[in-house]
């Protein structure tokens, strides 16, 4: 195992191919990188952060915690129907991190770029004492004033998400054991959710124009629908019954109520949960069509009055049904090693 | 000492304030944030971070630290002749922290928005089992065009440096304990140097059209004057004598030419290395008189040729000086508990 001593070196080696072919990286050779919107555009940008032992288990592979940075990250813009221009890189290395994991976590980047058409443009490596960590801050585009934002929920929107729901939290509890589903595709589909995120990265800008509000759903279908609610100050009535379940995770809850149920709090979907008005139903699905993405009407969006909690969730027979604490707050959540 | 267990409240309560506004923040309650540059700008991106026991003493006051993370950020953007626009915040919070810490955090953070014109557009907030970690990546903005890169240094430029070089590292000694000046006054001062770096927010943008090229000084003179020759395939000869030095720090290196030259290779000085044909003399002396920055003339540039290194320190006979390694190298350094 190399002994990695020279930060200069390191991003000579594993980090500057990352940024080729894109001139305002300046070759991650200055103090800093330099970016122009396209004519017409302004850029969008969020930041996070994943910690070995919080967001991922200590011994994740190299490449699954490259693509979990990225992705996370992708999530973000592409909820905002933005498209993904270059990103800064944030590597905090610790003490068992040799050259051959910065070459595999530096090639799935590599991939994920060609996958998603971005390119590195900065950032920093520093060492750590403590976990491994790694914080992205992305940069997407999008043409002026087209963002879709959290606050523009209207009463009588439909409510709409992508994709199926709950599926990575499974696949978190396969992992630390909790439950095994017998069957081994599914249980390795539902590992696959939590462990490679798959953002929305065509389906968010198919949505410039028709959504009202979105985001994306990474702390829990009901918590992240509860802040565009909490934004545009409305509530949401959503049906269990229509919240979209892949066949895997069915397997694995069955009939059982409060099971399903708690899918709706897990994170880490990565799916887009969004807004609509009526009149764009048929444009909707010409969207989900045309981008291979289910969008599934799970709800409504309601004034939102004098409700104890943004979001409803309710039954077959229209009862609402008791989510628990219905949100998934970070600071509540370790993964067990 | 209240428990930080929400992090939505622990946004709302500490941080949207900071970025009330600036409407592109989206009042943090979105997935991301939403900048257009000003008609004719590009912006100019850089990410660092610092971590508890590394940049800076476990026990270091939450407001050098606010500063540090912030101001290091500042100084990148500044050699680039930019002006600050707004910031991305992630925060790893440690055991340790409370309420009281990040309130007097966020409370350094106002200040310094207040003293150099940026606001917060977003970042994440995380819980690490780790140290306390600060990620900032800042957005300046630039009219096209007209960053100062590090690659632009000609042959016969003159080479110039502002303020004075090594008084931080001599600070961070004096945090050490390793020296001790008997004058409190130089002491407080020395120690303030490193503790709250002052970027050259001023000078920077006012070397626009003037500097060839630049890089702050965060991992000491000749390491950054090197990047800039490495960049620029040139090499360049200063001058010992010619390096400004402040009175404190020449009360400590009084007649010793080994600790005098080893100022040349601590970090974290914070101020700009540039390099400027020789007919704009007039005009830089003009920028430092405007901005009330000392700007010194060191040396030259010159071709690198077969040069072992890029940069040679000479003494007042035109000798080359051993500095040793000369540079500063991330993963050697700790700063001791």
């Amino acid at each position: 195992m190399a002994r990695i001593t020279d930060e200069f070196g390191l991003i000579r080696r594993f980090f500057a191919p990352l940024a080729a072919g894109e001139d305002g990286a300046l070759d991650l050779r200055d103090d800093a990188a330099v970016l122009r919107p396209n004519p017409g555009c302004e850029l969008v940008l969020s930041a996070d952060t994943i910690i070995a032992g919080v967001h991922f288990p200590d011994d994740a592979d190299a490449g699954d915690i490259a693509r979990r940075a990225l992705r996370v990250n992708l999530s973000d813009i592409a909820a905002k129907g933005a498209l993904p221009r270059g990103y800064l890189l944030s590597l905090q290395i610790s003490d068992g991190i040799d050259e051959d994991w910065l070459s595999a976590f530096a090639q799935a980047l590599a991939q994920d770029q060609e996958t998603y058409g971005l390119r590195l443009l900065g950032g920093d490596t520093t060492r750590t004492p403590g976990p491994l960590a790694i914080n992205i801050s992305i940069i997407g585009q999008i043409s002026e004033n087209k963002a879709i934002r959290r606050t523009g929920a209207r009463r009588g929107d439909d409510v709409y998400v992508t994709g199926t729901i709950g599926d990575a939290v499974l696949g978190l509890a396969i992992l630390q054991s909790r439950i095994s589903p017998p069957d081994v595709a599914f249980r390795d589909e539902l590992v696959s959710r939590f462990a490679s995120p798959q953002p929305r990265v065509t389906a968010g800008p198919g949505l410039v124009g028709l959504a009202h509000a979105s985001a994306d759903v990474s702390d829990g279908l009901v918590a992240d629908l509860g802040h565009i609610c909490e934004a545009s100050d409305m509530g949401a009535d959503i049906r269990l019954e229509d919240i979209p379940v892949s066949d895997a995770a069915r397997s694995v809850v069955t009939d059982n109520q409060p099971l399903r149920l708690s899918l709706l709090s897990g994170g880490d979907d990565y799916e887009i949960v969004f807004t609509a008005p009526v009149e764009a139903r048929a444009d909707i699905a010409s969207v989900a069509l045309e981008t291979g993405v289910a969008m599934t009407r799970i709800g409504q969006i309601v004034e939102r009055g004098s409700r104890d909690r943004p979001v409803h969730v309710l039954d077959g027979a229209g009862r609402e049904l008791d989510i628990g604490h219905g949100g998934y707050r970070h600071f509540e959540r370790e993964v067990p090693q």
